[in-house]
């Protein structure tokens, strides 16, 4: 049971949709900057967006964050969650682009600190192709799952088990987005 | 220097304020989470909720985060820098309520993780009153420093020293909010 009264019934709300509910005000703000980071248009596809998602959500151990954005990257990935799975087990030898695990190397940086980020890490990426607003935007992904991750667990809430949990949000987010999927189903 | 070419002068723009530049699209939406956050009614008075932001900030080692949020705390705080100054420097002698002390040491706890919320803090921090909303904010602002200190220091943005230099934006932001204080100064 998360730590406050959310006013849900938290099977139904799960993870970070449950403080969502209790306090639209800072919804909005966090679900559009989900909205730009991870599903407006951009050089990287929304796949790879979503992996440095459930990338950064594995290394903090957040149960709900790393469920879902695994399971909106591998919807959105041609070769699904197997390369999900690859990454998360070992960025190193997962079947990835150079340019994609140098970006995953710089937000595994950021998910430590923001100072653990080198001169070095960038130009690795800018080497493999990645242009300064992916740099940005992988650092700043990787950032607010830094956040989201900590609204999560700080709150206590309640993170279904296994995959088929997600299907539903999966579907939703990758149809509606971000705003929309923090809505309760419809009846 | 930035790790990406931020198209502004960086002595101009310092911190967070080049990136909200370069990135209009991503600054939108921080700029009104920090708005609802720091500055919107709330029980919880300005300057305890940018004190928050100042202690995960300086816990973050995060130089202009913890500057000019300590900056802007010490603008609406009747004690002035002399308070913030104690809290960064020992939470537990701090000249604080018992009510900002337990809401400080759930800051604390989410500044690592949030699964280092126990029910035992949320419990302490209620028993000295604070409401639901008050620990649901404290978390969400918790969680949104480390956000935003990773993504001014991830981005290896330039931080000026000395507390003069926060004036300016310290009296814009207590002016007129975040979203007017990322503009530059009227010529």
């Amino acid at each position: 049971m998360a730590h406050i009264d959310l006013g849900v019934d938290e099977k139904q709300f799960p993870g970070i949709t449950g403080p969502m509910r209790y306090r639209p005000e800072t919804a909005k703000p966090l679900n559009e900057l989900a909205e730009v980071l991870l599903r407006s248009p951009n050089s990287l596809p929304a796949g790879e967006r979503e992996l440095i998602a459930a990338y950064v959500s594995g290394r903090n151990e957040c149960t709900f964050c790393c469920a879902s954005h695994s399971a909106f990257a591998a919807a959105q990935l041609d070769e699904g969650m197997d390369l999900v799975d690859q990454v998360r087990a070992d960025l190193d030898s997962a079947q990835i682009s150079a340019k994609l695990r140098a970006l995953l190397r710089i937000a595994g940086a950021v998910q430590i600190s923001g100072r653990n980020v080198t001169s070095e890490l960038v130009e690795s990426a800018r080497a493999e192709g990645a242009t300064d607003v992916e740099i940005h935007d992988t650092v700043l992904i990787a950032a607010a799952f830094c956040m989201f991750n900590r609204y999560v667990d700080g709150l206590g809430t309640f993170a279904p088990t296994g995959q088929d949990a997600y299907a539903e949000t999966t579907r939703r987010v990758i149809e509606v987005g971000y705003g929309a999927a923090a809505r309760p189903p419809a009846a």
